[in-house]
């Protein structure tokens, strides 16, 4: 396949930029892959052996390449946006990995003169272990790959982001940001604080013996209660949906509380049992 | 292995007794074992050959057997009691699989005059598919088995559903009944209402779209969301427990919901991390 970017600096060498990393360099394996993250970062990432090259200073990694991708989290994008801006080429695309799109895509706005620069990105691929120590080159085997405006025009770099994000394996979904984010909100943050709120609960309720009594559906219904934080603060803070989300969950669950006594939950079940075939494509 | 029991009636085919009657055979293949449902749900298990003989007649089912097993509803256990106490012969042991078992257990004690006659039990083994068709030999393999009362004096009876219950790998916990269902109502109940009311949050907030645009950790804590109704609709009745799991969970989700601004979520995501290394036995 011909090689979309011959220079790629990736920022931030976690889950995310760690996966990007290997699996860019699984279909491209000419690609010259720069990891910039802080150095205890960059070591662990060089022993897993994700990059070419690790660059500790930021303005350093972007120096000279033709793709910056973001895998910081969401503020950590917005004050790294600048810059990258200030050093990278004109003639380079910048993209990220951040979970809200908001603030990100109107910070580049401001420091990007031209559209044609920046796309905003977010793969929704993840894992519950973060780091690069979890980092694999399938992790956006299948999943929607958000990508921020509208296609077209389709110019030369969206179209290499583009052969890039479909050689990793993912599939990319056109938004505007404040839709990904109401989108997001539901299909990813809300379910990633009810695994929160409902470990919380389980913990405080049932505290060490669950290790022993839980069976496998609360194992599976908790993957993402092993999240790590550090991404989940930027995230609380930065999407404007999630606030209403999870307002009405509590509406859903106030109902459901309601209706124990009676039993009478079957459209409940029903509402359920049909997002459940939708997500499994069973309908 | 010695044969526990010879002749076993299972009272409902459906994922639990069908899983009951393929792992029994598995373990024990000289064991008969009856089926006795509803016709149309008899006429499905037959199908599937987990079952020696079909009886639609629960008196005519229970009558010769040595093991009894109620795998009910658990309002549908607490009506078949009187019926079951009725025809079994007196050195025959009664149990049951409901998922809560203070009502049971009252029930039991009322019509059973001696309490060597039944024991209550419950093993946290699912699956959100239902039915017969999803019966598996293995499906208790690892989970805990509750069992309700304590062990001692360990009578016959008692050792010979203990060597079942070993036999098709699941691990006796015995509790009381009361602690049983507050333990069931954190570790099980709580999760499939919080699954079910999260599922209808997202449905109502992305719709359609989910299909197309999650990613594979909303699959998996929408696991439970395919739970099918028919047995959850007794759980919510008759677990006591229930209301308050559900009122801290809502607490849970308040404290989160008022940090969600500042993104002041470490603490949070501390418990909800330890949980999870314990559901995985990684602390």
């Amino acid at each position: 396949m011909e090689l979309p970017f011959s220079r790629v600096a990736v920022l931030g060498t976690g889950l995310v930029g760690g996966s990007f990393a290997l699996a860019l360099k699984r279909a491209f394996p000419q690609a010259r892959v720069i990891g910039c993250d802080r150095p205890k970062v960059l070591e662990r990432a060089r022993e897993r052996g994700a990059f070419d090259e690790p660059v500790p200073d930021a303005a350093a990694a972007c120096r000279g390449a033709d793709l910056v991708y973001l895998a910081l989290p969401v503020l950590e994008i917005v004050r790294a946006l600048p810059t990258v801006a200030a050093v990278v080429s004109p003639t380079a695309l910048v993209t990220d990995a951040g979970s809200t799109k908001t603030l990100i895509c109107q910070e580049a706005e401001r420091v990007f003169p031209s559209p044609r620069r920046f796309v905003g990105g977010h793969p929704l691929a993840g894992r519950e272990s973060g780091g690069i120590e979890s980092a694999a080159a399938d992790l956006f085997a299948g999943a929607p790959y958000f990508l921020i405006g509208a296609p077209e025009p389709l110019d030369d770099r969206l179209r290499r982001l583009l052969a890039v994000i479909e050689a990793i394996g993912a599939r990319p979904v056109w938004l505007a940001a404040g839709e990904h984010d109401r989108l997001a909100a539901f299909l990813s943050h809300l379910p990633q604080m009810v695994a929160v709120a409902l470990a919380e609960t389980v913990l405080e309720g049932a505290g060490e013996s669950a290790g022993a009594l839980a069976g496998p559906g609360l194992r599976d219904t908790l993957r993402l209660a092993g999240s790590p934080y550090a991404i989940w603060a930027d995230v609380a803070r930065t999407n404007p949906h999630l606030p209403q989300a999870l307002d009405r969950l509590g509406r859903w669950l106030e109902r459901i509380r309601s209706r124990l006594e009676s039993g009478d939950l079957r459209e409940d079940f029903e509402r359920s049992n049909r997002l459940y075939k939708i997500l499994r494509r069973l309908e």
